[in-house]
Parts: C-alpha cells; structure tokens; sequence
C-alpha cells in the first residue's frame, strides 16, 4: 500500500473481529516499528506481546475503573456522548502490545541526548507508527489506550520501574476501517484546518514570504 | 512508494543538496503530519517553517555550541569519531522545520488525557514519523536534530514558553539515501536484532507459548 494511502486510511481502531494476526504478519509489524530511527541509533524500545485472555482482562479491569474515573470529568450531553463511546478493544483484539523505552539504554552511548534526553522517547513513538502504518497496510487495525495508570499495567506484566510503558495497543482484524476519525463521525471533535497550524519564519507569522 | 519501502529506507539525512523543495511538496507532507492520530484528536502540533538563513545560521549557532559541550563527554577514539561526524544540516537543507506541541490546547476535551497526559507529545511524534516516511516517498530527506537547548532555539522563534519544542528537522533533496544508517556504516552502533527486543506474555519471557 502506497505510504499516503496508508497515512490517510490509517484509523484507530476500537472495534475487532475474533481472527487471529499471523505470526509472520505480526512479526512484519514489529519489524517496521523496529526500523524507526532512533536517536544515537539508541533502539530503547521493547515490544510485549500479549495474547493470554487473563492477562487481558486484569489490563481490561485497570481500563475500566480509569474510564470510569475519566467520565466524571465530563456534565449532561457530553457525559452521555462520552459514555456511549467504545474506547478500547483489549479483550476483543487479538494482540494487545504494550511498546517500552528504556532510557537507560547504552546503545548510541548518549549522542543526541545530552540536551534533549526525551528524544529516547520520542523515538520510540516513531516506531509506535511505523507499526501503526504498516499494520494498516496489512489491513490490521491498532487502537491506542491511553485511559490506563501505565504503573499498574506495569505491575500486572512484571515491567521493571525504570522503564517506561509508552503505548498499549490493541491489534487485530477491525471490523472495518471508517472513512474518518470516530471522535470526528460522532460529533465529538473536528479536524483543525492544517493552514491554521503552519506558521512561517516565526510563530504566529501567517505570511509566506516575510522577507 | 509501499509503505514498507518508505519505512527500511528513510534516513536521517544531514548532508542536502542545494535544491528547493517545492511548496506543494511540502504542502503534502504537512499535511501528512497533521493526518496522524491524536489523543482525544487533539491535534496538538504547529508547524513552523524556516527558509531564513539568517534565522538557520542563529539556530546553527545554538547546535554548535551544544556539539561542542556533547563532544567532551566522548575520550580517546572515541571523541575522534564523534568530531568525524556530521550531525546536522541546519544551513545546507532548504526547509528547517519546527515541530511543537501545545499540551494545553484544548480539542478534543481532554479524551484520553487523564491518567497519560504524556500523550499528547506522543502524538506529535507520530505525526513527525508520518512526514518522515512521506517526504521518503518524494525524494526528500529529512534529518532530526536533537543537539540543541529547545529553550533557546524558541527565543530565537519566538516560540511561547508553554510550548514543547518536539522537533527540529532539516528537510530537503539529500545527497543521497545510504542504505543503512549513517552511525551504523561508521561503525558507531550496530543494530540489535529484533528478537532480542521482543517478549511474551511477561516481562523477560522469550517463549511464544507461554500457556
């Protein structure tokens, strides 16, 4: 699949069929994430896969009390719309993957981190979509659950302290790939016009050519 | 191009050629960006684009200074590899490219947000990746340049100070695309295999079937 096909029709998928992702397929996948650049060459990241229904549905568990807690946040209609959404697929998707960094990592020995030590973990989220995008290609479909404390997920899968869990992702067959973002479909946020984003030269400079 | 293509031969590209990048160009993988997922489709980037050389030679001065003060943590040999190296392309690339993100916008009503606020800088990784590998797809090369204090290249930026300078990325035709990363060829780091990285189940655990 073309890289702007799979960029376009890339969704985040919450809604899965029960068929197994084949293991070359899977290993396809981390592969592509594998093949992120990563700052100093560094490589901090870990993949965990997970396919055991009790391991699952103790993250599942963890999910759903924080959800719970999220709603609160919201009053009236929008509480309604919020509880009405499906916003993880753990227990349904074949794979749950949770994606580490461990910024003690000595490969690289340090380059390009001395002033900006996040980038281990922002290289890490470079290889979350390459995963991502090479998934869609497959026609495999990743939803991020970001509604989790990360500490407990942790506890539950023996994950040491020192690293950290950057991304459990729920991977599998979808039921289908939707034409838009869902949180767009139901009205619950927009897309930003991209012009509205981009600046020139300096911040908040709208013009093209200010010399 | 495949998306599988983009993702094994993008590099990290610090040597340009002098050639601009036309504007629907850079019009494509912006928008390529800005068509990552976000938490909560919060969409939290900016784009700011710098064409100025006599804002790149003000960022290349910053770079410098952070080069010179990373060089002092290598001895012996080495340092000697790490002064060979050329890491950045800050004047030479057409484009330079800062990628922010604004952890307080507030679209998306904070969905997602709760308990991994730090998913917000996560997604503008991922759309960072998504312009890597369609700018791979164009023929461009991009280069992430991490050594330089963020605070002062948002002085020079006028960047507010509540912002996350995410990304600085030189862009534009590159000399070439090497077959394998540049700090790999120069002996520098080799990449680790896959299945080192990979686990089952639970931490630490390296057997598929665990059940």
């Amino acid at each position: 699949m073309d890289v702007y096909e799979a960029i376009y029709k890339r969704r985040d998928i919450r809604h899965f069929r029960s068929d197994a992702v084949p293991s070359e397929v899977l290993h396809r996948i981390l592969d592509a994430a594998h093949h992120a650049g990563s700052v100093g060459f560094m490589q901090p990241w870990n993949f965990l896969v997970i396919r055991d229904p009790i391991t699952k549905s103790k993250v599942h568990q963890i999910y759903a009390a924080a959800n719970e807690e999220a709603e609160k946040q919201y009053t009236g209609e929008k509480r309604q719309q919020y509880r009405a959404m499906k916003l993880a697929g753990i227990m349904e998707a074949d794979v749950n993957l949770v994606v580490t960094c461990d910024v003690s990592r000595e490969l690289g020995g340090g380059l390009g981190r001395q002033t900006m030590p996040e980038t281990a973990v922002y290289s890490t989220c470079c290889a979350i979509e390459n995963l991502w995008l090479a998934a869609r290609s497959e026609g495999i479909g990743v939803g991020w659950v970001s509604i989790l404390h990360p500490d407990k997920v942790k506890q539950v899968l023996g994950i040491p302290e020192h690293l950290t869990l950057v991304a459990y992702l729920c991977i599998g067959y979808p039921v289908s790939f939707e034409k838009k973002p869902m949180l767009e479909t139901l009205g619950w946020q927009d897309r930003v016009p991209l012009e509205d984003l981009v600046y020139y030269e300096r911040w908040h400079n709208k013009e093209l050519d200010v010399k």
